[in-house]
């Protein structure tokens, strides 16, 4: 047999089982916040068919990055003999678009509005660099059917309130309108030159005020004054409130709200833009200073659900960037205090015979809540099974020998405390009420 | 714009959201019961190199399910003229093969005997039809780096617990050993005619005992004695004991420890045969009276980990088939009761300016604990808003109105007591207080 590679597919990853458990308790943290609140789970395959990807109608980033599946069999055959088509299926490049597609299928059992949450991977055939990866997980909230304000507050503070739920401190909140964006552009220019330099001043944050304005001048000839302003304006809305009057009243009213609710830094911030091509109205975005780009984000698309033949439906959404959140708590070491249900209890196992009765103990101990863990095999030598409780950080081990079990007793070791004792089990719920004290004490 | 379906693939499902609360939930419980005997998460990305999926050397029959990823950029390009393979991913299509290249790739780094559980979703492109979908999620349990019957008995006892925790009742064990079966084989028949008898004995099943003995003696012109002792044989491991000692012993041993200490069915089954061909010794199967089928199962696979350069590896494992049992549990109506996380209050909202009292007085609740929702939009007419808790059966509504605040009260509707009284927030610690109160009754 020729060994294969234990490597997985390049720009894919693996994770070390701590590494595997933080992301649970993660996933299962913001999970609780998010429902918490009245969004909804909802339950989707991981692949669409190509159709629904590229049903946008317009070429965009997301739609080149799909990863395609083959069609099989005599469908694909066919298709290779017609130089058609060879993929039938693509892998999910977002939450969003599904659940527009979900959204529209079930428009008549749905609570209206719908309040849905999805936690899951994501993929993206860009190329592997580090801190991009082509399977990564999003956490969106979204609030389909719904009008600004309203949305808005909820799925911003959902978001904000899951960074704080994770112990992710110092995170800010910019905002901005779509609307307010397009009321800036100067007559002279056509919508294409609009939308270019739009595109540049997304750069902002990689080249700052002088690359924009340079990139500009050499698009444009000189930096459009719509531009000009919203590099000018800082945090304030008031030079917009005449220009764009229905996005600045409620640019106001979102930061006034969320301002009211959160400790959390909440800014409008008329530079920024934000890819997707499908917002309507509203956008946002979490930044951390320790970031460069961003920790999540989204915004208003109103006409989304069109595609899938719904009427024109409102709608919000944000999403919590997981990879770069799972990075940063890495980086600030707040992760290993999150992990739950790892083993408390190590019972070794001396031969063969005290299998049974180890067995019922730690039947015994689980019942009453406790996380414990048998070593499988009497035969490994006794060290190496102590080395094994060693090595997972079980704090108390149990130990059965034969001796042991003739007197109704059991050692006790505390890795921590270095220390041992005798415990009775000849009341076995009295052991396990000790057991389980001396585990909540921990 | 043209209208794109509101369909998933074929062969593939969308959830609504109280069937994927109750997956959520039952994912939760299981990985609760997993992690509580000690078993650890880890992570790998649900697509594989083909070469890794292809790796066992010997066509199965799940490869030749596998949804390939085509090829990418010039690479795809190059492909394709030269006529080479098109794709260089696949879907994974089970959780056994890419965690035995996960065990292979940090062998050094991983505790001995590594005891690890997955659940996730895997792909296969099978013809679609009912109760056979093309993405599914299975639960798996291994204990890598154990000889038998630890890792038997605490992999299976997992198994048993998970089902006991969903609420699912009356499954089965059945047991048996792919060396025993080998061991019964006739002399006079070859390699190759011993298990093609197999193959037909685990149709015993579809075709019961005059099904099997018909194409048997279609086959090889008779039955053979060894297909003959273990369709005879019952759950009585006498008969084996000569032929086959050291399964006889394992196979005791663990149906033993597993009697002891389940209510669970457990028995010896000599015909139970399963498809997989990398078991090497214990195989063994979870049934259901009301199911044909399995809900899940397992086995040794003591030279998988051979394939990725690992020494020789003794490794154990089994898995819950999700959908199967998610589908039991339905028809048996066990689902909604386990729902948790779903909201207890709603807030209705009157008008515009009501929006930060009633944000303020959710989030006081939630900061208990409780699960409140907020509806979004003021410009809703009220019974709308009304029949939105109704639907999503929401216990409580509490309806903020400008008399209401101004008199600092708040009035409480019990939707199932269909009653109404009003509370006073003149101090929002005691109306929090009794309305948490009146949450853990419910």
């Amino acid at each position: 047999m020729s060994k294969v590679s234990t490597h997985p597919p390049s720009g894919f990853r693996d994770f070390l089982p701590h590494e595997a458990a933080a992301r649970l308790d993660l996933v299962d943290t913001i999970t609780r916040v998010y429902r918490a609140r009245g969004f909804q789970p909802i339950g989707m395959p991981m692949l669409e068919n190509l159709a629904t990807l590229q049903g946008k109608g317009g070429g965009t980033d997301n739609e080149k990055l799909i990863f395609k599946v083959m069609k099989r069999g005599e469908d694909f055959a066919r298709s290779l003999e017609a130089k058609a088509e060879l993929a039938d299926m693509g892998l999910r490049f977002d939450l969003t678009l599904p659940m527009a597609r979900y959204c529209a299928r079930f428009r008549e059992q749905l609570p209206k509005p719908f309040k849905v949450f999805q936690i899951g991977p994501v993929w993206r055939a860009d190329r592997p660099q580090k801190g991009r990866y082509r399977e990564f997980f999003q956490c969106d909230v979204d609030i389909v059917g719904s009008k600004e304000i309203g949305a808005e507050i909820d799925c911003i503070s959902a978001i904000l309130e899951a960074f704080d739920a994770v112990g992710m401190k110092g995170v800010e909140v910019h905002l901005n309108d779509r609307r307010l964006l397009s009321a800036l552009k100067d007559e002279v220019l056509t919508n294409e030159q609009w939308a270019s330099a739009l595109v540049t001043l997304d750069k902002l944050d990689k080249v700052q005020r002088e690359g924009v304005e340079k990139e500009l001048t050499e698009k444009l000839g000189a930096v459009p004054a719509g531009i000009k302003l919203a590099l000018d304006a800082g945090e304030s809305l008031e030079a917009f409130a005449a220009k764009s009057p229905e996005s600045a009243a409620s640019l106001s009213g979102i930061v006034e709200h969320l301002r009211a609710s959160t400790a959390t830094k909440v800014v409008f911030n008329p530079t920024l833009v934000r890819g997707q091509d499908y917002y309507t109205g509203t956008i946002f975005e979490i930044r951390h200073p320790d970031l460069s780009g961003s920790l999540g984000g989204g915004g208003r698309y109103n006409r989304l659900l069109e595609v899938f033949g719904s009427p024109e439906t409102p709608a919000f959404g944000g999403s919590i960037g997981f990879e770069r959140l799972f990075m940063l708590l890495q980086e600030q070491q707040i992760l290993s205090a999150m992990q739950a249900g790892a083993p408390q209890i190590f019972f070794p196992l001396f031969n063969e015979e005290m299998r049974g009765s180890v067995l019922k103990l730690a039947a015994l101990l689980r019942a009453r809540g406790l996380s414990v863990d048998v070593f499988p095999d009497a035969a490994t030598k006794f060290g190496k099974q102590l080395s094994y409780a060693d090595e997972r950080k079980i704090p108390y081990t149990l130990i059965l020998g034969s001796t042991e079990a003739a007197a109704e007793q059991i050692k006790l070791k505390d890795m921590q405390a270095k220390s041992e004792k005798v415990l009775s089990t000849q009341s076995p719920a009295k052991f396990a009420e000790e057991m389980e004290k001396l585990c909540k004490q921990t």
